[in-house]
């Protein structure tokens, strides 16, 4: 400790990080084209984790980024062939102290081409703005010209989360070429298949405890604030999903002939759902908040600290009334929720017709927070499904059931559930990586306690006696997990500043190791 | 009426029609594969009443069967050329002091082809029993083979409405046929957009008042009852649809950095919903059964003798709760009622995602009853929405519109709500045809003061001196208005032959003209 201050006092975290980062700035500036050049390469592969044949190719492209990088990648493998491999590599500092993880995932969500406006998932294009602000789509200057950094580029993964391995791999190539020493260990891990919900990662993990030990993961994944400041964010939520359909009569019935006599699936489903939230969003169900381990002193003051947005986010998505009884949307990430993904019954639009539907279905989003366990909140859903004297099942009624039970709920817990994960922000190595990122902007950095997104870390700290700590790159108005989703370049750009100033970040704190 | 008493006595119910039916049934059998061929042609031809071009070439069709059976059809066009037309024709009986005009709708509901099962709406196919129960798709016998009467007929329309078109032409082809004397003036209406709420029904009358003129409206279409009793119905319900969709944020949000602070869409509207009815299934809005007229002595009679199948539909359905406090069926379809056609709200099933969607809407159907206005009772039900605090638009809301209103609900009345009408039982022209069924068949016939579905028989009344009476025919579980609508053919062949019997029944009461 006395040393860091030391050292500190000798050499001021600006100037010591100015000069990183110009460095690292130059490097990058210098080699753009190509820079960009393999960066639209790579989201030219298609990526969903279940086409299986691609998610392969883009493992195999970021092996030989890292092998040009002087790296030595393995892929590692899950169970079977069709398993996205994980791709691992790593570099060794003589006498450093301290082991980073650096974490991103190269596979992305799911997507339609067709609901893609003017472009394509993966064939990557330059839009001289955002699509939204009335963007155009725009080639690339001729030589070595700079690209404007406010154009964005399109396609899918380009911040979600190609971006992450473009930022550490980049940052790592730079500090390199410029001859700028790491002060960590440094591994490489990048995930293929987190949007299928990282069903392997357990897996990969427990057969690779010994190369996957850090003292912490630095995870490399989500949008910076809405305000475009940087952020570190110390938790994310858990999550698990949830169908729930209601049956009513066998074969569908004419409305005028058999309504309000025979039940109304979409109406029991509404009354229960309705059941579960009050006026202001709050969700009724028995002990739904009980579980969640209360903030620290530190935790709360960040999430005073961090500018307040609400109004402006309202006024973006034409709301003039919010859940949760006045609180903030930073505040209410820190509980958990219930979401309604779906619900349908019979039709709308021009293939209603006048009948009584078979069934209603909707699909529940839980998110969970510190101290809440995945399999305990689905037990308190369906506790309160019967409470509403529903029986529940797991499969479609039988004769004998529908004539046991006057109201039946099918409950199908999603596989994929986990919890939440949160690291303490006053562990020395939380206080390091603050400083590291505080370093590369003028701009007073946002730390949350937990972002409201979800990521399994939970299966990270479960399998390893480490911490994990997320550093996002990507603009906020991305479209992640949506079509035309995108990057802007300038987040790219600061988001190798970012990594490169936590590949030299000041030495390892003590204790780093212990704690969650 | 002395006269009527003497013939009767003369000439015994059962003894003449058995006479009758016996010829007409030796036509049908002799005629069945031809008829059954000439069935499934008309059936092959979609027939959605928007679909314009398909559904002129239906009415095309049926004229040409019109012209076959020596009549003079004329299509009654409405005021454009995408109006479906109504294929008219006319009998005239020298002396006859009577004029029934027999009607039939010849479009069908929209219908999604995928969720049929095995079977195509548009391409008529057999089961040798009802799909339900386990029923084969078989082929035809070979040469002149009858087919099995409980075989069935699969298609759009099959029972609902064509079965009418079929039974009635038939019918006055047998008798045409077998040299049997018709005793009242018949006129033929085949009407091409009921299942569209018939729109243009009113305008069609004003523009053929002279000619649609008729003692009584006969109106083949429904089921029989549940017990396969035959059933003369002296009413139908008001029937008036609205779509009611509900606003959250403008652009679909991720489920976790937003959810429980953005409100969800589905939520709401599974509130306002669920704010509509109590836990017996009894509507709550304010009004809602205030209006009906109470039913007379006889209609009360009728009810309590029609038989109580209740427990057995609710065995068949596979349900053991109803709505309605206990109160039975019949009783039930005697109030106005309110059901949700559809719900909608982002995607179920293997398209969900985690995120909190835009809009949801609800398909509601308002079936009304004798006293009851269609404009009143939406007023009722705007109403209610605006005491649950939405502020009610026609449109998509404004941004200005979002700044001002917490909730906000788009509430559009589809076009083609009308009311009730009910025929008075004790009428001279109800008991003739009353015993004109009864005639048919020795099983006791069910009489019901109203079907629960509905019709828009108030346009009729209200713009011509008539009553309506209906005289439906298909089986009661043909799935009319979804998908697997079929026929039992036994149904069609004994509808052929009520129709024979109510074309040759006996004189004319006096006082048919007068009351309703």
């Amino acid at each position: 400790m006395l040393r860091t201050l030391l050292l500190l006092a000798l050499l001021p975290a600006s100037v010591y990080a100015q000069t990183t980062q110009e460095k690292v700035r130059d490097y990058r500036s210098a080699n753009e084209p190509q820079i960009l050049k393999e960066y639209m390469a790579l989201l030219a592969i298609p990526n969903v984790a279940s086409d299986t044949e691609n998610i392969r190719k883009n493992a195999e492209f970021i092996a030989e980024m890292m092998k040009q990088r002087g790296l030595a990648p393995r892929l590692l493998e899950g169970p079977t062939r069709d398993t996205p491999p994980a791709v691992f590599g790593e570099y060794k500092v003589p006498g450093a102290r301290r082991t980073l993880l650096l974490y991103a995932h190269y596979d992305g969500q799911p997507t339609d081409p067709k609901q893609w406006t003017g472009t394509h998932p993966w064939k990557p294009v330059y839009r001289n703005a955002a699509l939204e602000a009335g963007g155009q789509i725009v080639s690339a200057p001729a030589g070595n010209e700079p690209v404007n950094p406010d154009w964005r580029m399109y396609a899918r993964s380009a911040s979600d989360d190609k971006a992450g391995v473009m930022a550490i791999l980049n940052a790592f190539a730079a500090l390199k070429a410029k001859g700028i020493p790491l002060t960590s260990n440094i591994k490489f891990f990048f995930e293929g298949e987190e949007e299928a919900g990282s069903p392997h990662l357990a897996e990969i993990i427990k057969a690779n405890r010994e190369l996957l030990e850090a003292d912490a993961w630095i995870i490399c994944d989500g949008p910076v604030h809405q305000s475009g400041r940087k952020q570190v964010v110390f938790g994310v939520r858990g999550d698990v999903n949830v169908d729930v359909t209601v049956y009513a009569a066998k074969r569908p019935l004419h409305s005028g002939h058999y309504g309000n006599w025979s039940p109304n699936p979409a109406m029991m489903l509404a009354r229960l759902l309705a059941s579960m939230k009050d006026d202001e969003g709050r969700v009724t169900i028995d002990g739904w908040y009980s579980d969640v381990e209360p903030l620290g002193e530190r935790e709360r003051r960040a999430i005073a600290d961090a500018p307040q947005y609400d109004e402006e986010i309202k006024k973006q998505l034409g709301l003039s009334r919010t859940e949760g009884a006045g609180k903030s949307l930073l505040e209410l990430i820190n509980v958990p929720s219930l979401n309604i993904n779906g619900f349908a019954s019979g039709d709308v639009g021009d293939l209603a017709r006048n009948v009584i539907p078979t069934t209603a279905t909707a699909v529940l989003d839980l998110r969970l927070v510190k101290g809440n366990d995945h399999r305990r909140q689905v037990e308190r859903l369906i506790a309160h499904i019967r409470k509403q004297k529903y029986f529940v099942t797991e499969n479609a009624p039988t004769d004998v059931e529908r004539a046991q039970h006057p109201l039946i709920a099918r409950v199908n817990v999603r596989p994929g559930g986990y919890n939440a994960e949160r690291t303490r922000m006053d562990l020395p190595v939380s206080l390091t990586v603050i400083e590291a990122v505080q370093s590369t902007t003028r701009d007073k950095i946002v730390l949350l306690p937990t972002s409201g997104g979800s990521l399994p870390l939970s299966i990270v700290t479960e399998n390893l006696k480490t911490v994990t700590i997320s550093v996002p790159i990507a603009n906020y108005d991305n479209n992640q997990h949506a079509e035309n989703e995108n990057v802007r370049l300038r987040n790219l750009w600061e988001g190798i500043e970012t990594f490169a100033a936590l590949m030299t970040m000041g030495p390892a704190q003590e204790g780093a190791r212990s704690g969650r």
